[in-house]
């Protein structure tokens, strides 16, 4: 069984040679090989966020290996390993930056901790690149090392929302770059809130989150002025403006927290209170609807 | 008839896995095919600036197809459009995007609105590169969708330089990543200006606006020190500076105004203008040749 | 002879449509070549940072052609070069760049300046991408151009480190997008100094500079906290943290001089000095060791 295609997930960026350099590695070792590269700007060192672009990805990867490097603790006793699933292999870190597509794929169907050095290089991407390129030249899980219980392989940590009373209390997992920020929420999760809901968002901190009220569309240009929940293109929740920047507009981080319930006002959203004062510039939180 | 090249340009960055996914779907329909990155860095939902980098690139693209996507629109009425031209098909949004390098390579054989779902997939990237890839395997324009006429397709707005009296003016339409400011004037335009001229540069602000007495130069070498115009490798003049940025040395922006006209002194440039008092810091504009 | 692959470096940035163009006139003339981009983000006419990289990939790089594109005197005298190594060639201009991957690559063959113009095109990547794609067509270096001395080409300005009594002068040449600051030091250069050795950064101004204690492992997490010398994937040492950025923990900049010398200490770090003062903010240099 040979392979063509190896998907390329890395936080290596490419300001550095290093993408280029286990490229060259692969096209020495598997000539027929093609690299896709997927992205190499996932944050340094960030598993988790890693582990997101992947579980985003998988549904579309071509048949073949993924090769996934997102490593803080590369050097150290996190073990190398490759994992077979329906139409491919994993390959990468047992840190947790696997799990979740693998799950996606449809499931371990076996895995091996890569112990084998004859297919490895002493060299950067030493161990990954050439694991994929030797995959793709028809070498089996067997050769590369020894079999794991694919049970054993660290989840992927992806984030459940959770309900308290009416309320959904979810969180902003991915910003992409044009600053629509995707939620850990599904379309289905809100089906019973309606057409409109209201958003807090930066719920952890009163004395700056932000309450809106918005509609849940499925086209940016449905939005209409102001900030909106899209059902994205991956079926989540995603806080967008149309033609502009959702993060840059509620200033949103990675990880903020954000909470959805039924809309709490009739749908009229006004940026002035009559009758409440507001003491001293940046005072508590704005109130709902505003 | 199958094409063996996708000349990809976008505005999705390569931050996120869009590129990625976009490639991937590719690789998966039409496995023989060979993605070309003409750039994935087009600002976001700057349909002239594609436009524009469209054009550019035209005369170089290889044989085949021309993926482009800077569709602010997506998910609205506006079109997606295959147009057939002389060595290869254009594909992407009908907003004003295509016009230009369809001009450019010789004009539309024919044109179609891509009605046909049948080669897309419900996902990002869900309509273009699907049908990008189907066009690499043989699937005619006729399969995609409804002909349309080609003289209806959004042209791309190319600005155009005026001539009022003796002085063209013109704008900056493309600044480079070394700082390179492209004008919409090309070579002859400028044929009977001699060889140094007095540029006008934010002819918008006479508060602001920097006058200069420049050459116009085939080679960065060439023009000595400070600014001057240089007949780029598309035949056009961009303001530069040997070995450094002329961006940020006038602070020039994308569209700002130029003015060009004859030299205005004897090739003496000076800094000091004896006789002369600027008062109070930022005065008027700086005299012509300072 | 023909070629498989094309490994392009340059400062082209990928903002731009410059290296799509070059892989477009590529594609047209060697449709079978396979371009590996190294890396594109060398700092703008930084000839020496393009060559240090250069220098580091070179013995990954596949088989077949380097193309190298750093180069601030375009247009002007500097001449065009192709150097035949064994198992490739390396395309570029003769300005510096070429000079220390040639020699890591075992020395030049037989090279040759790029004079026949019938290889080239009058376009963007006028000459070394076309030339590329013609050496992969198996086009011999005779054909390209006139003879030249290869002991003519212009040698790398690699920068040596220096002995100054027990303190070894060096500096920092790289720093990755990870902030790791690689040292022209390999690990051999400092097996004299034990398993811990004093650093001092910034060593050309002492009212700034930084002195730190620091072991020399080989794995990031053999650190611990604070900074570290590892010696790293290309055999050299660079000053490292674990999962952070050494960059920016000691303000680090290319070019930056640092001294290694025995321990000071008896391997106690501290950051406090009892019985010194140091007045009025920004005192002069931190004391050794702390």
């Amino acid at each position: 069984m040979t392979y063509q295609h190896i998907s390329f997930f890395s936080d290596y960026g490419t300001r550095d040679e290093f993408v280029g350099v286990v490229k060259s590695v692969i096209a020495d070792i598997a000539p027929h090989a093609t690299v896709i590269d997927i992205t190499h700007d996932i944050a340094a060192f960030d598993v988790r966020a890693g582990s997101l672009a992947i579980a985003r990805a998988v549904p579309y990867v071509a048949r073949g290996v993924v090769l996934a490097v997102v490593d803080p603790g590369v050097g150290t006793a996190r073990r190398a390993i490759a994992v077979e699933v329906d139409g491919g292999v994993f390959v990468g870190p047992d840190n947790g930056l696997l799990g979740s597509g693998v799950a996606l794929a449809g499931g371990a169907v076996r895995a091996v901790e890569l112990t084998n050095a004859d297919f490895h290089l002493p060299a950067p991407g030493a161990t990954f690149g050439p694991v994929a390129a030797h995959l793709c030249n028809g070498v089996s899980l067997d050769e590369l090392g020894t079999p794991i219980d694919p049970a054993g392989i660290l989840p992927g940590l992806v984030p459940l929302p959770r309900n308290e009373g009416d309320r959904l209390h979810c969180e902003v997992t991915w910003i992409d770059g044009f600053g629509n920020c995707q939620l850990n929420v599904g379309a289905e999760d809100v089906s019973s809130f309606g057409a409109r809901v209201t958003v807090t968002i930066g719920s952890e901190n009163p004395a700056t989150q932000i309450v809106r009220s918005v509609p849940i569309v499925t086209s940016y240009q449905d939005i209409g002025g102001g900030l909106g929940l899209v059902v994205d293109s991956y079926g989540m929740l995603s806080l967008c403006t149309d033609r502009g920047s959702a993060a840059r507009e509620v200033d949103a981080t990675s990880g903020m927290g954000v909470i959805i319930e039924h809309a709490q006002d009739s749908g009229v959203v006004t940026s002035v209170q009559i009758g409440r004062t507001a003491p001293g510039g940046a005072g508590p939180a704005r109130a709902p609807g505003a």
